[in-house]
């Protein structure tokens, strides 16, 4: 009897378990990616001397690089050597096929009542299968590699419940705008955000990992979407073991915040804060010097698809630059044998190996002094993709092919057939 | 009267011109890139005044960026986007669409007999197509720029004759590397080399430009080869202007130099120098970090086919990585239809947009202390890719290739069907 969240720690430690109680539980999965491994690596040799340790299970221990690959300098090349080295010893492979967020769901590595934390903050994004799964600092994730544990206060939830029907031009990325406008930056600290509703069940496992990512913009441990037919869909030929389709039972929610999506506008979070969200129209007038699509947000193959769509035939504006970067291999190689990369190719776009991409302005991409950006991302942090004084501006995918094409914010709804 | 070179200066000038002589000038093309063009702005500037200068011709002035693109650094963005203003203040279009070398040739700025001069030194790279074209510093383009005009002192020329036949898994890439070993990094200082013989009339203009890409690499002025039916049908579509199909009148070469290539196997360059150069079985042994597919060298499509060749159906070693660059949106775009952008992704490479990517060491697969690169670049000195103690091998795309798939240094005839 319990919250979705409720109900995975009940599973996890056999016995009810109530929000607010701290608990110690065995982790399904433990990652961390290529700019926070040296610190996770730091905090485990400190904890099992030296030389000594092992990782609890290196078939559970998953390092991506995804955050500056290839190497764009020789201190991250330096700190990419050392992991290696890590990883050759504790007999960890290191993967370097996309983003974390979607290489380890794509790999196997989420099910329906597993808890997975990762040194990363979009870690929320599993939530998307019905597993608990959460950030943490890499010193929090260095004790998770060599114990195989970690405590948790079990979160209250919020239930977000969605009703309705996308307009056309409408996509899962401007309800989550609309969410993060609503419920503020910091209107679900700690609590687990639970989606449900007609909407939630209508969307793919795609769509439901962009809800879930953007859990964490407004301050919650996790996103969370019931398993049921479509995850155990996606989840085929990814997923061999057998795993709980644990639901919600008889749930008792901190509060029901209740959406009906039929009247949203494409949206756009203006800078510097994700809940600075405004109607797509009040900001057409804004000059746009690059576009990125990509990201762990808005970077697979239906958000591929939707630009696509959009960008077939046309090109880009000749003062907007287009970035693209699929979220990994599996979609890359998707959106290649379906036309997509030669659409974007053809249109102009740089098209970039999997990975983060600009998102954390490291390379591939970063602003200049002044400069404005519309991208997929999830944050518009002042100075997040380069210089302070650019401006990020977050969007659909629809919404960053048709500025794309006119060099300035643009309703995609003029580009729909 | 003269050699290829005097014959191009002797046209250009209306009368007899011979080696040694010192010239002013008009040329026909003038190019700089996202690393040099600052420089070349501020001499421009300073020749011409604050903001009224214009340059000679806004349809013959040309700026690629190429070399950190997208931007890596908010140095890098802020430097771009100066260049973007000085464009748009003049009219010059800037591409972004690959490397400079590659792009002015495939855009129709370059043709027989005529003048280029570019701020990079592999700009020798455009005789090739029977063009006299040489790397200048920033200083001279700015003032080209300007004026329209440059000065030379007409370079004396080597006859580079090749002949015989290639064996099966040896390339254009490994004569050149044979010639820099025969000739030295400076036994060519200032002069022009003037390829000939029947292995050169029977090679594409993409080998064509490999081999004059590196002449450079022997302290050459230019690499130049005459132009013939292969040159006009390269050029066909691509140029629309009329040009000279000028050709050496009984020249008087400096000395000449013949190669059978038909006793020749892979090579590899070591480093530091370019001439350090073995043949591939002295070195089999070395392991290999990451190997780099590209270049104004070796990024076309032909090399791309080579490599997609031995590539096909295999992965790459586990220890090593791939970096993968076609040289322009042009032969991204072939290499994307033709499979090969398939199957170095499914072999597990990193594949770039267009443009040098980490030939220069600035991002895209900077090397890590101690760590060693093969790569089909033109050099390999101390430190170009990344910490200085990161050693860089050259060889062929095909020797890449099977690298690649071994994780050490490997003949790649061993591969061939």
């Amino acid at each position: 009897m319990g919250t979705l969240a409720e109900e995975i720690f009940s599973y996890k430690l056999g016995r009810p378990v109530n929000a607010g109680e701290i608990v110690i539980v065995d982790v399904d999965h433990v990652m961390s990616h290529d700019t926070t491994s040296p610190l996770a690596i730091q905090a485990f040799r400190k904890l099992t001397g030296e030389r000594g340790g092992r990782v609890f299970d290196p078939a559970r221990a998953h390092i991506v690089f995804d955050h500056i690959v290839p190497a764009a300098t020789v201190a991250a090349a330096t700190l990419q050597r050392d992991i290696r080295g890590f990883a050759r010893e504790q007999g960890i492979q290191i993967l370097q096929e996309g983003i974390c967020h979607q290489v380890m769901p794509e790999r196997g590595f989420v099910a329906p009542g597993e808890i997975i934390v990762g040194a990363d903050s979009h870690t929320c994004t599993y939530g998307a299968l019905g597993a608990f799964a959460t950030g943490m600092g890499s010193t929090d994730i260095g004790v998770a590699y060599a114990t195989g544990r970690s405590w948790f206060r079990v979160p209250e939830t919020i239930n977000v419940r969605l009703t309705g029907q996308l307009q056309p031009g409408v996509y899962v990325k401007d309800v989550t705008l609309e969410l993060v406008r609503r419920i503020g930056v910091d209107g679900a600290n700690y609590r687990a955000l639970e989606y449900s509703g007609p909407l939630v069940e209508a969307l793919s496992v795609s769509e439901r990992f962009t809800l879930c990512n953007m859990a964490i913009e407004m301050g919650a441990k996790t996103g969370l979407v019931a398993p049921d037919a479509t995850t155990e869909a996606w989840l085929r030929g990814r997923v061999n073991r057998s795993y709980p389709m644990l639901q919600p039972q008889n749930p008792r929610y901190e509060r029901v915040v209740e959406v009906d999506v039929s009247e949203l506008s494409p949206l756009v979070a203006c800078p510097p804060d994700v809940n600075n969200v405004v109607p797509v129209e009040q900001v057409e007038h804004i000059q746009i010097d690059q576009v990125f699509l990509g990201t762990c947000t808005n970077g697979r193959l239906d958000d591929l698809a939707i630009a696509a769509s959009i960008l077939r035939g046309r090109t880009i504006h000749p003062t907007t630059r287009m970035v693209v970067i699929p979220a990994s291999r599996e979609v890359y190689l998707e959106a290649l044998r379906l036309g997509y990369i030669e659409t974007f190719i053809q249109a102009g776009a740089s098209v970039g190996t999997p990975g983060c991409g600009p998102c954390i302005g490291r390379h591939f991409g970063v602003l200049g002094p002044g400069e404005r950006a519309l991208t997929t991302m999830n944050r518009n942090f002042t100075g997040r993709m380069g210089d302070p004084t650019a401006e990020i501006y977050l969007g659909s995918p629809a919404t960053v092919a048709a500025t794309a094409i006119t060099g300035h914010i643009t309703d995609p709804r003029q580009f729909l057939a």
